[in-house]
C-alpha cells in the first residue's frame, strides 16, 4: 500500500524562484489527502499528475495566504471538473466564512457538498478519520492560531502466514485470524499465533509550519517516532532571532525537534525567499539530525510498508 | 512614450495547457495598470520582469474567481516588498467585503492604504483619472455584473516646431504654445498655428470581458475605433449556442464587433479549455478581421504614438 507524500510548495509567504507557497498531498493507498493549498496549488495538481477530484479532504493549518489562497480556485475547479463526492475541509476559524462570501457574489452553486470542521489550535484532538488514517491535530505557535497534523494509518490486520493455512478455510476463517482471534475449523483450534504474523505497523506523517521552535514535551510527545515529520525552517540558524520575532523556526531548530522526537525522517520547508540556494538550510539541518531532506517541488516522501 | 499592454494570462475558468486565467498589464509611460488578476498573476509579473509596486491602479472585470483569485496574494506580496503607495482598486461590489475578511483573519495590516472604488455596470461611466489617463467602464453583458475598461490617454500638448522656436524664447511662452495660446515675445505675436504642430493621438484601449456578443450601438459607440481592442472569445463558432447559454462570446463574434467599432487591432483571449490549439479561434475571427492576434502569455502590444 502506498503511502507517501508529494510536495507542491514549501516557499514562505510569496512565491519566488520557481517556488510556490505552501501545498503538499499525502497518498494513502490511491486516496490524497491535501495539506495547505498556497496560491497555484491547482497548476502543481496538474504539473504532477495528481487527478483533483481524488482528493478527499483538505487541511488548512493556518490563514496566512501563502498557506491558503489557492483554495478557491481548486473548490471551483473540482466543480468544472464534475465533482460531486462530499469535500471534508479542516481549517481555522473564519475559513467558512471566507469561501461562503467567495461563492455568494460569484453566484457559484457548486455540485458537491462542502464539509467545514473548525480546527482546534490549543490542544491535540482528534479531527478526521476514513478507513485508511486518523488525523489529529498538532498545536503550534504562531502570530495568528495555527495547528499541524498527524496522519496516522489506522490499525490494520494481522498478515495471515499463507503457507500454513488450510486450503479448505473459509473465508470467515481467514477474516477471524487477521483479527487476531482464534478459529475453530474441521474440529481443530487454529491457534492465531500460529498462522499469523504482525500487522505492518502504522505509518505517520506529522506536517509542522508555521511555528516558532517548540522545544515542549508536549509537541514531541504527539509526534514521537513518526516516519516523516515535515517541519518548516523558514530561516537558517544565524537568523535564529528573527526566527523567533516572526513565530518561525531554522534549519537546526527543526532537526533538534526531529532528533528530540526521534523520528525517522525530516523535511523542512517552508523557506525564506531570500535563499535561492537552499543547501544551507539543509546542512545545518543534517549537523544535527542526519536523515533530512528538503521540500522540493514534485519530490515524493514514500514510506515502506 | 511607450503605450504598450502585456498579456500575463487569457485562459477561461481554470489554468491549464500551461494558460494562467485572465490577467493583463497596460503601461503608459512606466506607470502600470492591471487589469483582472486571476490566479498566479503575481508569479507571472515576477516571470515577466514587471515590478509589482510599479501598479499604480487594478481594475478588476467581474467576480468570477478567474478573474481576481489572484489578487489577495499579490496585495499580501506587495506588502512584503515595501509598498507605501496607495493602491486604487475597482471592482464591483463585494470585493471589499471579500479583502476586508481575509485581511482580519491573516491579522494583516498593509503598509498603504487600499482605496475601493465600486464599479457601475449599467452604464459606461468616468471612473479614474490620473495625469496620464482616463478610464471609463464599459456595460458587458455576462452571469454576473461585469464591465469592461476604457482606457484613453489624456489630451496631450501641441508639439513645438523647434527650428521655428526663438531662442531667446522664455518658458512661459514655450507652455502657452504647446497648450495652444497665441504669445508675445520681442513685441511681436507669435500665432500659435505657425509654431506648433497637433499634439500625438490620444491612445487607448478597451478591455471587455467576459461578456454574450452584444452587437449592440451602445457598446460600438463606446469603443470605436480605439488602437486596440481585447474583446473574449472563449469558444469557436461552431459553439456559437453554447456561448450565448454561459454568456460568452466565439471568436467570429469578437471580429464582427471589432469589424464594426473600426477598431486598429483586435486581441483574443479567453480561451475554453477545451482548446489545446488556439489557431481555429484566431483563424475564424481573420476572416472577418484581419488584423487580429491571440492574447499569448508574455506577448506585449504596443501602440505607437
Amino acid at each position: 500500500m502506498i503511502f507517501e507524500l508529494t510536495i507542491l510548495g514549501a516557499n514562505a509567504a510569496i512565491p519566488a524562484h520557481g517556488r510556490f507557497p505552501t501545498s503538499q498531498v499525502l497518498c494513502i493507498n490511491h486516496r490524497y489527502y491535501m495539506i495547505d493549498c498556497g496560491e497555484g496549488a491547482q497548476i502543481q495538481l496538474f504539473r504532477h499528475k495528481i487527478k483533483i477530484n481524488k482528493i478527499h479532504a483538505i487541511f488548512i493549518s493556518h490563514l496566512h495566504g501563502d498557506h491558503y489562497f489557492g483554495l478557491m480556485g481548486l473548490l471551483n475547479t473540482m466543480n468544472l471538473r464534475g465533482r460531486t463526492e462530499p469535500l471534508y475541509l479542516h481549517a481555522p476559524k473564519g475559513l467558512q466564512e471566507i469561501i461562503t462570501l467567495q461563492l455568494k457574489y460569484s453566484h457559484a452553486v457548486l455540485n458537491y457538498s462542502l464539509h467545514f470542521i473548525e480546527t482546534n489550535q490549543e490542544k491535540s484532538v482528534f479531527l478526521f478519520e476514513d478507513e485508511k488514517v486518523t488525523v489529529h491535530t498538532i498545536p503550534l505557535l504562531h502570530r495568528i492560531p495555527c495547528c499541524g497534523f498527524l496522519f496516522r494509518e489506522k490499525a490494520k490486520d494481522k498478515n495471515l502466514i499463507k503457507e500454513k493455512i488450510p486450503i479448505d478455510l473459509p473465508i470467515a476463517g481467514r477474516i477471524a485470524l487477521k483479527k487476531g482471534e482464534d478459529f475453530e475449523h474441521n474440529n481443530q483450534i487454529l491457534k492465531n499465533e500460529d498462522y499469523t504474523h504482525l500487522p505492518n505497523k502504522r505509518r505517520s506523517y506529522a506536517f509542522c509550519s508555521d511555528t516558532v521552535y517548540l522545544p515542549s514535551s508536549a509537541l514531541i510527545e504527539i509526534i514521537k517516532g513518526v516516519d516523516l515529520l515535515y517541519h518548516e525552517a523558514t530561516f537558517t540558524h544565524i537568523h535564529e532571532k528573527r526566527a523567533a520575532q516572526t513565530f518561525h523556526s531554522t534549519g537546526k531548530q527543526a532537526a533538534l525537534i526531529a532528533q528530540e522526537a526521534r523520528v525517522a525522517k525530516l523535511i523542512l520547508g517552508h523557506f525564506s525567499t531570500r535563499y535561492y540556494d537552499l543547501s544551507p538550510l539543509l546542512e545545518e539541518a543534517k549537523e544535527v539530525f542526519p536523515n533530512a531532506a528538503l521540500a522540493i517541488e514534485g519530490e515524493t516522501f514514500s514510506v515502506e510498508e
